[in-house]
């Protein structure tokens, strides 16, 4: 196909009639399709039912140690599930606390307690006059969100193929003591599903910071997520590399069961040294009791193990993959060479990541709106909602139906079409 | 029975050889019992097996307003959890957000909010130079772990069988400014068993802090938990007290299922102004995406109403009343008339408070110890565990089997005996 950047504007206009009509009929179907958020579909939590009969009015809810999961304590959670979680985390059960329901949660914590009572000894973040994040963007809302919402600046930092800019990465914490984190999602990273390459993490746990108390925020929500059997993304396992670099205390990792069992109800845990450990018990044991345990045994009891688990992500691929398939196919066949945008095809994780040509997301994302499709906004990938080239949207493949999701996926394509025209038209 | 205080010093001396002969019994015993906590016991915890069936695989686990509870959202909890708990409550559904696993999370995160970010458009407490609390004491340990942990000057507030001493408390809140909140356990209260009168309740609504982000953080965590059907306390419900006072804004209150299905696996939530909900959420939005509505819809399809919750927990009475009898009647028995000590016959809740004479309760829970009987540690019922009469120890009387605990109860009261007359023997 011709690219629209070497058409007349004429070829322009009547490219752009063309699509309009065809808008027109997406139009009057009626559509209220959602490809905003990173939601499992009806199917992937139908997978999970057999977990509501993993306990039941006759089991016993004693742990291996003789624990009664039922009555309190246990404050960092059950040995069995540590065992579980540290098999997919790739981490010594040692290391591990679980959590409630939402990783979200443990890292607003995180934050929460480093504002008001410091890491390990440090001056507590709210005494100080500015706190700054570096924030690889395009990258998670959510995350943003909580910086945001402490007041914390965000700085952010290019997000490429093989994970952040290192060179801007290294140089900032390096010259900066105000800079005391780094929000990551290292594998399947959300939106783009890059992983992180072994020089990436490398580079990570040999990171000299100017703060002492800098801590790498390493959100490794999609670690057992693939989309297929045999291409799978692999990354080096960050604490190990952290030892082995001699600055074992520089990340907390966090992971969920959040994509795997039920969002909402599933684990949350956190992973760290344990001299991090021991100085995030110094606050929790204000702050609870202990998590839900009995939701630990459930998790453990249906899973067994993590051979389970891995069986059981196979099926959670053999829902998902044809729908970031039909998304890719139909990218391909009607953006293919017409050099309006570029996006992504991740072998895992929960998001395609869409690039438009400079200044068009908003607009795109307007315009599907118009016929019925709900976008992530545009913006939203970035710190404070502020994409500076206006040219990232986040495609959520995994929620509508297959055919459903094909038709928001061409009434997609059409709008970046059109928009792409309008501003080639402009210029 | 002679009081001790009118025996000779020979008499003593004497009483006391006697007493330690028994003593000496209970250490060859090798007991090691406990009734440190106000933990359910497994007959309670068995009363709630049933609840595990209230979900199943082939079970629909779509809300009443078609949220299925398996995946992502609703930040406040499900509805028909919030007309469940309203009912337990006593407060309008709309008033209420369902959290997590913990009513305790609960009330430190609304600590950790105000600290960071302050009260409907306040200071952060972070950012003054001094905040207090009043405490009534003796109250409840972990509630002074909460402020002590977050710096906050805690002022004890002597406890009476009718609530705290509302005169010191309304003097005190009138006057300082950097006094923000109030604990209080208004229902059988932690440890006395005592229920705030209709006046005490009155005065609550009524106070005129001196800070407009004042707080009284009211822990309804005995709403329900009568020991007897007809002879329970009832208290005014606050909310609406304080609304018709004219300050609907002035207090948070907090309850949870932790004591009527599993502890550290039942549901938690918080009541307030509608002014305050939106304060809240807009903090929580940040938190979290949602808490378990899984766990929610488990407690909801498994009690099904407000008349199912109160019959489970007449079950709960039945297996703790003996309990509390039990003690009562060993506590008569072997102290009446001696003028060692008082006691209080709660009507609910999870505990008898126990006050020695001046100077004693450190001993007496040590020389508990020594005979393999843990107690609450002297002192944890007080601010920063410093009880200023050494005279108050907190007796939990649910967790053991009721032979286990006629025998603890019998070596407490033998340690009080001897214990007391080594204090008389001193003067």
């Amino acid at each position: 196909m011709t690219p629209y950047a070497e058409m007349t504007k004429d070829e322009m206009r009547r490219a752009r009639e063309e699509l309009l009509a065809e808008y027109e009929k997406f139009q009057n179907m009626g559509l209220n399709l959602d490809m905003s958020r990173g939601k499992p579909c009806k199917e992937q939590l139908d997978l999970s039912m057999g977990m509501m009969d993993a306990l039941y009015s006759g089991a016993d809810l004693t742990c291996e140690d003789g624990t009664d999961c039922r009555n309190y304590g246990g404050l960092t959670g059950i040995r069995e599930a540590k065992v579980l979680i540290g098999d997919m985390m790739e981490n010594n059960p040692d290391n591990i606390i679980i959590y409630g329901n939402s990783s979200l949660n443990v890292m607003y914590d995180t934050i929460s307690r480093a504002m008001t009572h410091g890491i390990l000894g440090h001056k507590p973040w709210c005494k100080l006059d500015r706190v700054k994040f570096l924030c690889p963007s395009p990258g998670y809302d959510r995350h943003f969100k909580i910086t945001e919402y402490f007041g914390i600046e965000m700085i952010p930092v290019d997000m490429t193929p093989t994970g952040p800019d290192m060179d801007t990465v290294e140089q900032l914490v390096a010259e900066d003591p105000a800079i005391k984190g780094i929000w990551c999602v290292p594998k399947y990273s959300n939106p783009q599903g890059y992983s992180y390459s072994d020089e990436t993490v490398r580079r990570f746990a040999r990171l000299k910071p100017a703060a002492p108390d800098f801590r790498i925020f390493w959100d490794n929500a999609y670690c057992i997520h693939h989309l297929y059997d045999t291409r799978q993304d692999h990354i080096i396992e960050i604490l190990a590399e952290c030892k082995r670099a001699g600055n074992p205390d520089l990340v907390y990792k966090f992971a969920s069961t959040s994509k795997i069992t039920f969002p909402g109800s599933g684990i949350a845990s956190l992973a760290a040294s344990l001299n991090n450990l021991e100085d995030i018990k110094d606050q929790l044991k204000n702050q609870t009791i202990g998590h839900d345990k009995v939701n630990q045994l459930r998790h453990v009891r249906f899973f067994k193990d993590i051979h389970g688990m891995v069986e059981h992500m196979r099926k959670h691929a053999d829902v998902i993959r044809p729908k970031f398939e039909a998304v890719e196919e139909i990218f391909d066949r009607d953006l293919e060479g017409l050099g309006v945008g570029e996006w992504t095809k991740p072998n895992g994780g929960y998001f395609i990541s869409f690039e438009t040509l400079p200044g068009c997301a908003k607009e795109v994302v307007a315009r599907a709106k118009k016929a019925g499709v709900t976008m992530t906004g545009a913006g939203a990938t970035w710190p404070y909602g502020k994409d500076p080239k206006d040219s990232n949207i986040r495609v959520a493949p995994t929620y509508p139906s297959l055919q459903d999701l094909k038709t928001a996926a061409e009434l997609f394509t059409l709008c970046v079409r059109i928009v792409s025209l309008e501003k080639l038209m402009e210029e």
